[in-house]
Formats: structure tokens, C-alpha cells, sequence
């Protein structure tokens, strides 16, 4: 099967279609997502080699659990342990032995086939399209704000950077009613929520500032210090960027005025997939572009481009 | 009257008696605490001239209202407007337009009299000693830790620094039953906490790791760093230090394990006074040494020395 692998470098290769473990399905993929961290990892992030991916859609064709068979699924990609203390606090995403799909010890989802445990599969409801589906990951990553921080409608609430990450995290925050700002380089890519009720900016010297919460998604070393000023005192920022190395960051301000600062990483699936089943959230204006697994260099090429958002693979054609 | 100022050097000056605001009260001091802010003071931060000082306890000789009369009072150090939103919320301490005794646009109380408004005053319970009673400030500081942040009877938490600060935090989370470790230079220091059920450690090495919240209060750059790598996913790191200026550090490894990073600075006074009251917190062991006034030089040399506590300023001698 055609594989885009990293062995230090990006390469588009021919690989034998892989074989499942226990407890393992094999997956025939349709789609997949290009995420920042696909592009950080092929510069030399968690120092991965093998198959890279893992925003995946696809459809089960082999598995020793008949129900399973032809499902069309989406798979959490933090393959757990399931019996240390984290997994038994339903915090497998933070199980210490983890492998992490197309990211840490386990071959992603950009070839033809993947294996994945049944356990992190998730069947997609039909009323949601493949176009959505595979946008299902990155999704759940902006739910994991909710997840660990209480925003109250009404709160206001200022997201920094205009990546997908951000914009989705927009989408998210403005489902609780929060009044959401965005800042962000781009301003095709923020009408995509401004649309939806956010309010946009293209400077912080736009903003007022006191922000109950921000989010920082810029994905550059600046942001975090940018997010201190601009949050209450008291009020909490977010914390969704991951850069190599040390930041400098001048911390004084966030124990004088006592911040609250949160990491945050990959979220559930479950409260993505029932945003998208109910319409409540619609990712798809966030699809840049789709190229054939076989223009894979070209598609990564596009989405380390300044401005784009999500470039998709698709396995089918 | 005597005064230790800054401008910018430390010096031993003679100067008026100072006038009462409105709403304000004249305080003859007798004792108040060095505290690390007012070295890193005389050193330049916040830019500060005037009378230093913000541990204070005396009594009141001058007021608008007869019942504050010759009350011995402890004095909260932020300077409240009482009216925005900040203030209307309980949290004076982060009025925007606030000064703060002996940091911020108010002259402390190393000196033999100072001003404070009346609001700010608490009166010391008979059974509290003087020498506890001039530890209030710092003690209320290490409850609010316990303000901001759950921590429940026998967790795993860890204090790393054996100075003042670091000292007084691991009484107050012993208060609440948690199993309590400090990282420390000084055995002389850390037997003070070891004594009432504290595990002590001279090097982050011995020490398991994965803790549920981790205290950072050693006062130097790398203590956010070492926080951050003992704490579990999704665990606590409580930030007490300033420093100035940036400060590099990793923080991926904060957004990985989701963790959150809790800026703490001042706390309210109550606690600490009823933890004193009852007999449930005794913060003299601290007390290293006491200087009259008129040696306050020599006493800021004292307290600069490595492995030295508090030392106090006595204005009655």
C-alpha cells in the first residue's frame, strides 16, 4: 500500500498492508486531516518515525468482532494501557505507556490501511459526512477547553491565532454563548466565524483586555506572554500552542494577578461527533484543499503554507 | 520618627510623622517582617521609593473612630478604591487602581509610625503574640493556596524551596491532611516542618514524582521548570515565586500533561489569624532574629544571608 512516512524525512513510499495486533481492527481509510503537529513532527518533533497521521476516517475490513465489520469509524488516537491509575480515572489519554497515533510508537493514518484497537473506534451516525467526520479529532481538541475550564455564557473570551485550532475553538466557545473574540493575520479565514458571531480583530491594541478567558493558539513562542496581558486578573488562559524548546515568558504578571494558566491537549470524541450530529457545529468552511494520498508531498507542501487551513488526503482517489 | 527607605538605596532616615488620609488610622508600630519582596525591592523591582515595609503589626493611636482606639492590628497591604468591579467582587487585592503598603505607591511600616485605612485593619485576638501576630502576612499568603486551589486530605503534594514562604506553605497543607513533601537546602530549616509531619528532601531526586500539586516557591528561575516535570497529568502547579524578567521555560510538557499552573500572591488575613487563634498553625520557629529599627541595615544584611528566615525589626527598642 502507498504510505507517507517520516524516516527522518517526508517520503511517499510502498508498504505491505499492516497486520492487526489483539484486540485490533484493520482499517480501510477514506480520508485523513494535516494537522500543525503532522508539520512540527516532520521538522523534527517527538522525534517519530514510521507512517505519519492521525486525523483519521475510515472503514472497518477486518477485526474478530462481527458488529464491527464495514463500520464507518473515527479513532482516538492515544492508544492506552487500560489498566494503570490514569486509565482506571478515565484519563487514558494520560496513560504513561501510551503510544500516540502517527505520533508516538504507533504508524499513523496517511497510507491506504491502519490498524487501531476496537476500544478507540468510534462509529460516525450517518448524518454526518465524511467531509465532517474526519474533522472530528481537531474538534474534539477545542471541546477540550469545556472539558477543563467552566466558561459561562456571557464571559468574554478572546482566542489568539486563526489556525484551525483557533477557529474551532471559536466555534466551541460561541456555543456556549460567550461573547468570543478572535485575533488572527487572516482575514478570509476569521469571516469563517465572524459569520457565526464572533468578533474579529486583526491587533491586541484592538481588544479592551480583561478577558475572563484566553485561549492562546497562535502556535508561536510570543503568544503565551501575549495571552498573560490581555486575561483578569484571576481569569485563566488557555494554553493549546506546543513549541520545541524554552519560551522565555515573564512570569511575574501571572502570580501578581494570580492567572490561572491551563494546558490543554486532545479532547473526546463523544462531544464532537454529537456537535456535528445535531449541526450544531459545521467544520467544513475550514477544508482548504484535497489532494490524492499519491500528491502527498504536495499536500503537506499547501499546508505549511501561510494562511492555509486544513489540507485533507484522500485514500480513494 | 526613624524610616527605612528606598531611593533607590536603602537608607536609615529621619522623617515626619505622616498625616492621616480620610478613612485612615496612625499606627505606632511595634515589630514588622522582612520579607524577600523587600530585598528583591532595594534590588529594583517595581521601581519603589519611599518607606519599605509590609509586614506590620502595631496599634492604632489616631482615628476617626473610637472603638479602633489602641487596638493592636495586623494591616492587609493592598490599598483598595472599594467601587470597581474588582472590588465589588471580593477581590480588593486586585484592584486595578490599588497601592500596596511599602510596594506600590504607599509608605510601609519599617518605621516607628505609619498610615493605613481603617478598612484594611484587623484586630489581633488577645491570645496571639506579638511575634505571631507579625507573621500574619505571610502566613495568610500560604493560605492562598488553599483559596485557589482543592487540595484534599492525603494527596501527594510537593513544596519545593525551604525559605519563608516555601516553609509556611507546608504548614498550611499539612492543616488539611495531605502528604506533604519539601525540597529544600537547609536541614536546620526544613527539621522546623519535618517536626510536625512534613517528609524532607534535599534534592528533587528523591523524590517519586507524579504528584497531585507541586508548590513552587524556591525564588529562583528553575523552579517552574522542576515544578512542571514533578507533576502528574493533569495535576497542579502552584506558581508563589516572582522573578524578574523572563523566564525560559519548556512548556510542552505543561500542555502534554494538561496541567494547571495556579499564579498565587497575597492572601486574605482571616485564616491565617484563626489558624494562629487556635493554635493549629505556630509560625515563630520562623523568626531567625530581631533588630531595633535604628540597626535596620544590619538586619537587611542578616536577612540576605542564605539559610537565614525571618528576621524582624523591633520599633519599641
Amino acid at each position: 500500500m502507498l504510505a507517507l512516512t517520516v524516516d527522518p524525512a517526508l517520503a511517499l513510499v510502498e508498504r505491505n498492508i499492516p497486520e492487526r495486533g489483539p484486540g485490533e481492527a484493520l482499517i480501510r481509510l477514506r480520508l485523513a486531516g494535516i494537522c500543525n503537529t503532522d508539520l512540527e513532527i516532520v521538522r523534527g518533533y517527538m522525534g517519530f518515525r514510521g507512517i505519519l497521521g492521525h486525523e483519521a476516517l475510515g472503514e472497518v475490513v477486518e477485526c474478530d468482532e462481527a458488529a464491527w465489520m464495514g463500520k464507518r469509524v473515527v479513532c482516538e488516537i492515544n492508544l492506552a494501557c487500560g489498566d494503570c491509575p490514569s486509565c482506571q480515572a478515565g484519563l487514558n489519554r494520560h496513560c504513561p505507556t501510551r503510544t500516540v497515533l502517527g505520533i508516538l510508537g504507533k504508524d499513523g493514518c496517511f497510507a491506504e490501511y491502519m490498524t487501531a484497537p476496537l476500544d478507540n473506534l468510534l462509529e460516525v451516525p450517518a448524518e454526518i459526512d465524511d467531509e465532517s467526520a474526519v474533522l472530528t479529532e481537531p474538534l474534539a481538541a477545542a471541546f477540550e477547553i469545556l472539558e477543563q475550564v467552566s466558561v459561562r455564557a456571557g464571559q468574554r473570551v478572546a482566542v489568539l491565532g486563526d489556525g484551525k485550532l483557533g477557529l474551532l475553538s471559536v466555534l466551541v466557545l460561541l456555543g456556549v454563548s460567550a461573547e468570543v473574540h478572535v485575533v488572527g493575520k487572516h482575514q478570509a479565514k476569521m469571516a469563517i466565524v465572524q459569520s457565526r458571531g464572533a468578533r474579529v480583530h486583526r491587533h491586541d491594541e484592538e481588544l479592551e483586555g480583561n478577558f475572563d478567558v484566553v485561549v492562546e493558539a497562535t502556535g508561536s513562542a510570543d503568544g503565551l506572554a501575549r495571552a498573560i496581558s490581555l486575561t483578569r486578573p484571576r481569569g485563566t488562559v488557555v494554553l493549546k500552542s506546543t513549541f520545541h524548546g524554552a519560551t522565555p515568558v515573564a512570569m511575574a504578571p501571572l502570580v501578581i494577578n494570580e492567572l490561572t494558566l491551563v494546558g490543554s491537549r486532545c479532547g473526546l470524541f463523544p462531544p464532537a461527533l454529537s456537535a456535528q450530529s445535531a449541526q450544531r457545529i459545521d467544520p467544513r468552511p475550514l477544508i482548504h484543499a484535497r489532494y490524492p494520498l499519491h500528491e502527498g508531498l504536495a499536500a503537506f507542501e499547501e499546508a505549511g503554507r501561510s494562511g492555509v487551513l486544513k489540507v485533507l488526503l484522500d485514500m480513494r482517489s
